[in-house]
């Protein structure tokens, strides 16, 4: 196989199916969506026959339980991508909205219409239950999608395929909308994130190492996820109730999510009402505390934190806590340590809490909220196709407006410029 | 003198500078740039002197009039520098806005707040104003800057910054704020477009070649302004005083502007209406006109457009004309040869114009009003610091808005995930 001519001829079907899709209207996208859901339940004995062939190959090659387990196509996960299709159909369409129309002193009136990317490249790891989520989030916003998942379910990732492609037929609408990867040659992967004039955004979902291999090659523009080193700082007029409830939570709610606590920073003057209580609360819970020197003055038993440790995500339930004199230093720690992802002050101090919104740098920053409610669906976007580190285009949980763009229209009667 | 070295203590100091200015009150940074601008005034023999410099140095090394008035640096331009600076200071700060506040079913408040993207560098050629007017509105913004100007204009770029350095001093603000290059070796833009942990974005302004090469190279975002292929389309039910006055205006206004008129297309059922008297009109005013078989046939005696004149940005008066065969066949036409600047039909048709509207894929797309209107100042951002041909982040003119992101706020009161 020419991988070049191979992706290039997917590139441009997908740029053509995309310029369809653009003029399509709501009711035929939603009915997409609706078939879609539909042809999965119905081919569900293709989807487990396949995956079987996925798992038996990641048994022979040696996959670990968890990754089987990610990889598995169960009844309930089929039911799972289905009903998650059918609600992105009952979402709003975001393309065509127009905002902010005004009329400006030459006479003509301007406003900003919302408009789909164009195409999608999503590269991601085993769980196949990504190519039905990620296809219908594109289909929905407008965008044609291009999908490479990972080789150890590449007949799980067909199947779903050919689920889509009957789907979109039933409505009339391209088959190229949605094109997953024949090939798990790697190659593919290096023409994908390089060609601009067929790929508008890329967006990678997956472990850190594949984040930070595809946006250093990618010429195409990244939304990229990486690390949650999340903070939480306890504030000397935190209301201890609300401190003790929220850390606990922020930590211990789900510890491999990138919106869990990593980094505890409580103010020296409430140090001791807190932390003897809140360490215990963890220790209960089975979460191995480490702190710096204070902390383990006030809490006896505690391991060190080392340098390394506050810029650790462990996506495990350990965490790390610091004692801090003031806002003044927690904020500083935080923007330093931070990985810009989610912090949150407790505090009943108005100014304290205005002055963190504005000077803590991270993609969500909460007063009095557990980080755990950073997240597309918390947020009510509806669906969520990755949470943005960056800041430019899309930052923080991106929904269906992050796969779009806004173009300017301007209405005028016969206007020209003098 | 270690370039790499040198760009990235430069780097360190405008990501901790940046840090302060996004601390700094509304007040602070308009009371910078009013010093700013008075600064330029008062030290205007300086700016002469410096520039003279240049143009000396320029006459030497044989650059052209064109090049050598765009260098120059006359009282009227010093004026014009600091009038602008203080327009940019009397527009609203875009920092800190909260918008789009809500409560959602968990109880928490959820909002997003417009921030500074952080450090902006821009590379740019040979007018100095461009030093003045970048500085002022990544300061109004919020951002701190890094500008490499043209060689030609060293000592004008450098007697500009003393004046910048001399405004934030005055208030207590940061000179690393901005920051103009000292070296003029390329490697320096080598290494400033691959720093991403300190610069946030790249705009370049020049001319293609420029704008090309640092896209190529950048691992930084770039918002990017390439050609402007600006196409209008006389519908057959135009209105035909309107559809003379609107072509007319978008190709003579100003020829060497990106939203200047560069194809037009016309209706076959009003052609034989239109094309005469507008063709005598162009031809009037010294606009050479190459037309389709079509448009020869219609009008006798004009040159014959050849494939390479569809995709040609003249910035001169030149201009293409083909007669096509209804809309449909125009917007295919325009979403091929378009660079996806500015499109503009005239038309007195609802469905037609509202068609165009949601089927040009362009940044600008208008109804009966001249493609010259396309620009920052028209469209009431009240400053352009470029004018995006990219759909990510940013698209269109690019104003102070353009220079943010938006991070999510949270307000809870001890609220937890369950």
């Amino acid at each position: 196989m020419d991988i070049k001519q191979y992706m290039n001829d997917l590139g441009r079907k997908a740029r053509a199916a995309s310029r369809i899709l653009n003029r399509a209207e709501t009711a035929d996208k939603n009915n997409a969506l609706l078939a879609i859901a539909d042809a999965l339940e119905a081919k569900r004995e293709l989807l487990k026959s396949e995956n079987a062939k996925d798992l038996s190959a990641g048994k022979a090659s040696g996959l670990d339980a968890a990754m089987l387990d990610r990889l598995a196509l169960t009844d309930d996960g089929i039911n799972g991508m289905a009903e998650g299709i059918r609600q992105i159909a009952a979402l709003a369409d975001p393309v065509g909205e127009i905002a902010d129309m005004k009329y400006v002193p030459s006479g003509i009136q301007i406003g900003k219409m919302r408009v789909p990317l164009g195409v999608v490249g999503i590269i991601y790891e085993s769980r196949p239950n990504v190519t039905a989520d990620a296809a219908a989030l594109c289909l929905k916003s407008g965008n044609a999608a291009v999908l490479r998942g990972g080789k150890e379910a590449i007949h799980s990732n067909k199947a779903i395929a050919r689920c889509i492609h009957d789907g979109l037929r039933k409505v009339g609408l391209p088959e190229a909308l949605v094109q997953v990867l024949e090939t798990t040659d790697r190659a593919a992967v290096s023409e994908m994130i390089t060609m601009p004039a067929y790929i508008d955004v890329i967006i990678p979902r997956g472990g850190k190492g594949l984040i930070e291999a595809i946006s250093n090659g990618a010429s195409v523009p990244v939304i990229k996820h990486l690390d949650g080193i999340c903070h939480i700082y306890i504030d000397d007029q935190a209301d201890i109730e609300k401190a003790l409830r929220v850390a606990f939570n922020s930590k211990t709610q789900r510890y491999g999510t990138c919106n869990t606590l990593e980094n505890l920073l409580v103010a020296e003057g409430i140090a001791e009402q807190v932390l003897p209580e809140l360490c215990g609360m963890y220790q209960e819970k089975g979460v191995e505390l480490r702190g710096c020197e204070t902390t383990r003055n006030v809490v006896a038993g505690l391991n060190a934190a080392t340098d390394e440790d506050w810029d650790t995500e462990y996506l495990a339930p350990i965490l790390s806590i610091k004692v801090v004199k003031d806002l003044d230093e927690a904020i500083e720690f935080i923007n330093e340590h931070s990985s810009g992802h989610t912090e949150s002050i407790i505090t009943e101090n108005y100014t304290r809490a205005r002055r963190f919104l504005r000077e803590i740098d991270s993609s969500s920053v909460m007063i009095n909220a557990s980080t755990r409610f950073a997240d597309g669906f918390e947020y009510g976007l509806g669906a969520e196709i990755g949470i943005s580190t960056d800041k430019f285009h899309a930052r923080g949980p991106v929904g269906l407006e992050g796969l779009t763009s806004q173009k300017y229209v301007v209405l005028g009667d016969g206007h020209i410029r003098n």
